[in-house]
């Protein structure tokens, strides 16, 4: 043994040749040569900073609900309609069939190694053949399987936007795309929604923010934190604007299908032939198990306008993490096609019911303005602020309900939309019908009939 | 109703003043103040690249397999000793403790719903309790829960470097190190370890690499793809070169007490007094399930060197995709608490059993150079590239032992170190025995006594 060497030979045709000596790096193998020139001096003294990246990693919602005093009044016990997770309050729990597959999952003894990044092709399928439809036909190749819809998101963003691009998001909107693509360098552009017209897109509007540097669009329907379902004119009218600039749409769609009686759910990639679709989706929401953490991008692309560059830069991206646990994969399947249809009908039900019956009691409350919501589990509440002179808006006001009332509603300022807060329809309906009192108590001790600048000719 | 406006008051308190309004965003929230001029023409037609950022996160295992014709011989059933799964070939189960944690979190539908994006305090807890001395105590604070180690080391990178920084990375090493670093503009470089000296840092080596840019020391102990467990004596060296430089660490110990007996494995914190240390770990290889995708960050930080800019970094920075399945996070404490001490003595013992077997066997086969492992799953094998003239480099020498033999290894260019193959030693006995039989095999077929070339003055 002794006379084998350990010497490193660099033919150099390992490593070049197969384009693995990639940029940015530093290599020296060949011992003894230590480029003594390296060794400049640092700093002397510890001098450890966070990166620019995780500074600029903002949470909105966080920024706010930290800033905010949050004193309930200690007696009246709390109601925090500010929560987007449906189980908190264990009366929506998830299926047994659900709970089941995991199970088998464990007991099968299949499912505790690596899984492909992408996921197996096995869960990949059964999310392709639940949605595949005649116009939008979905294989298994077309679902890329993520740890939660946030993080198929952030996958559809970081591979379809460098640095000073910018992306069409709604407002109001959910605060992670904002969250992601700042942290990415990636400007963000808001279109409005118009709650007039149950939050449809103002397409004019949206239209004007398109320029050269726009490398996508983001349409959130069913909306968080609207609740609002779009028409399929209105998804094709959308679609209209994305084609005749060949904008690809990032389609959050986690809470498809969460539409109430009377409305339709209409994913979007089975409306165009042309645009291609990157429709993000997963477990959380329909499935009431969101911390199980089971998402998945479903690439629309029939016209191989993505072609093979995005399909490969998202395998790329899956493999910096591995994807999602293996025991959820190995469930899917089952979860997808055993899951009783009364279930989902059931949360249906629930969630229609509460929202009435909160959208009701709101609506005869002089100063609030809620919008009938058709989906989701949300319900947008406009603040009439002007009839509410002691406070300058949402987070005020909010705060203030906290104080008194002990009831926390979301101030929607952390949806970039001042002076709404958004309530969580997923409570129990007597803490639903109690919180609704105890607003309209709130409104009625700060409500003032009239502005109180009503001499300003400007206003 | 219809008297009800629903008019967006922009007073801007309540977004400005919370900090919300960050930087990159173009917002245009009162109705009617659309700007026109933004409205540039785009380039007509559908032009959709692939982010430089999904370009930059290569992987260098991939780029190599993937380009090597790997043809079995149909007479010899494949032998896979190429993967990192030790799940693989249903020798090495999981613990029956581990599998009924999870039934139990999953009975107990606690754990359903979100959990804080750092995991739940609870399970960090666990965590911290699992791995705390005295010497480098811990708290729930100082943990932060992760979708694999993966992610871990992700997180950590992202958060201790910028675009333009560098890192120390191993060579060999495991090559999701460079694969981040590349992607996030981050300059890789590569200290050598020391095949002769059970591969140990080259200090002098790894020294000269420093100057005003090194962000982090990442240390691989146990180690992938060597096996090598390193002393108390070697890992104070380490130390006291960060401690020179104030360089925090990046410890990666995800092998961590996968140490053969007659060895100690020493997780680096303890070790030190005034060294930052982020220790990425999880439950993948000792409790023998990767695809469960649980992984951690231990923060040793007893000097606030760290400070509170790095907890509140890697913070939000977990709060872009929200942590780890919470049905795994619900069972940590009973799989840490639980899991019988036989389970990791019996895992040790074959593997130790198995390396010491393919060690003794392929040392006595002229022309391979093996390096004796001492802890993790892995054992490197020189090639004397010399006296396998047929071949140019690891690359084709394991490409070709699949062609005749259908035993597959990874070639170590896909470590950055040519010239050497990597063994996994989780597959069963009879297919290791039966492997090192083929591999002597090959390596007599092609063995030449002398260099092809002697008559070069300078080899």
């Amino acid at each position: 043994m002794e006379s084998k060497s350990y010497m490193i030979h660099t033919n150099g045709n390992g490593v070049q040749s197969n384009g693995v000596q990639g940029n940015g790096i530093h290599h020296v193998n060949k011992k003894g040569s230590v480029n003594k020139a390296e060794l400049r001096t640092r700093k002397p003294g510890w001098n450890i900073r966070a990166s620019e990246m995780s500074k600029n990693t903002l949470n909105p919602i966080r920024a706010i609900v930290d800033g905010m005093k949050l004193t309930p009044n200690p007696d009246k016990a709390m109601i925090a309609l500010s929560i987007g997770d449906p189980t908190v309050f264990g009366n929506l729990p998830t299926d047994e069939t659900i709970l089941q597959a995991m199970k088998d999952a464990i007991d099968s003894h299949r499912y505790n190694g690596y899984a492909p990044s992408v996921g197996y092709l096995q869960s990949r399928e059964a999310v392709a053949n639940f949605y595949s439809c005649p116009e939008a036909p979905l294989e298994g190749k077309d679902v890329i399987l993520t740890s939660g819809c946030s993080q198929a998101i952030e996958l559809c963003i970081s591979v379809l936007c460098n640095p000073g691009d910018n992306i069409l998001v709604p407002c109001p909107g959910f605060s992670l795309y904002k969250t992601l693509a700042v942290s990415l360098g990636i400007q963000v552009k808001l279109y409005n929604l118009q709650p007039e017209k149950s939050w449809e897109i103002d397409l004019e509007h949206m239209e004007s923010l398109i320029n050269e540097k726009t490398a996508c669009l983001i349409v959130n329907n069913p909306s968080n934190p609207c609740g609002s379902v779009y028409s399929k004119e209105h998804l094709q009218d959308i679609l209209a604007v994305a084609s005749k600039h060949c904008i690809p749409i990032l389609a959050d769609e986690i809470y498809g299908d969460m539409v109430f009686p009377g409305y339709s759910c209409h994913y979007m990639a089975p409306l165009s032939r042309d645009v291609p679709i990157l429709s993000c989706g997963g477990l959380a929401k329909r499935w009431l198990v969101p911390g199980w953490r089971m998402g998945w991008i479903l690439i629309h692309d029939r016209n191989q306008t993505f072609g093979s560059e995005i399909r490969e830069g998202l395998v790329k991206l899956s493999q910096r993490i591995l994807g999602p646990c293996t025991i959820v994969q190995g469930a899917l399947e089952s979860i997808l096609n055993s899951t009783p249809k009364e279930f989902l009908d059931s949360t249906i039900s629930f969630l229609k019911s509460n929202s009435e019956l909160c959208f009701s009691a709101l609506s005869s409350i002089p100063g609030l303005t809620p919008v009938r919501p058709s989906g989701a589990m949300y319900l947008m509440v406009g603040i009439e602020m002007e009839h509410f002179p002691e406070f300058r808006n949402d987070v005020e006001f909010t705060e203030r309900l906290v104080t008194e009332q002990s009831v926390f509603c979301l101030p929607a300022t952390a949806f970039e939309y001042p002076n709404f807060f958004r309530i969580v329809v997923t409570v129990p309906e007597d803490m639903m019908v109690e919180a609704c009192s105890r607003i309209r108590e709130f409104c009625k001790t700060h409500y003032r009939p009239d502005t109180q600048d009503t001499s300003d000719p400007d206003q």
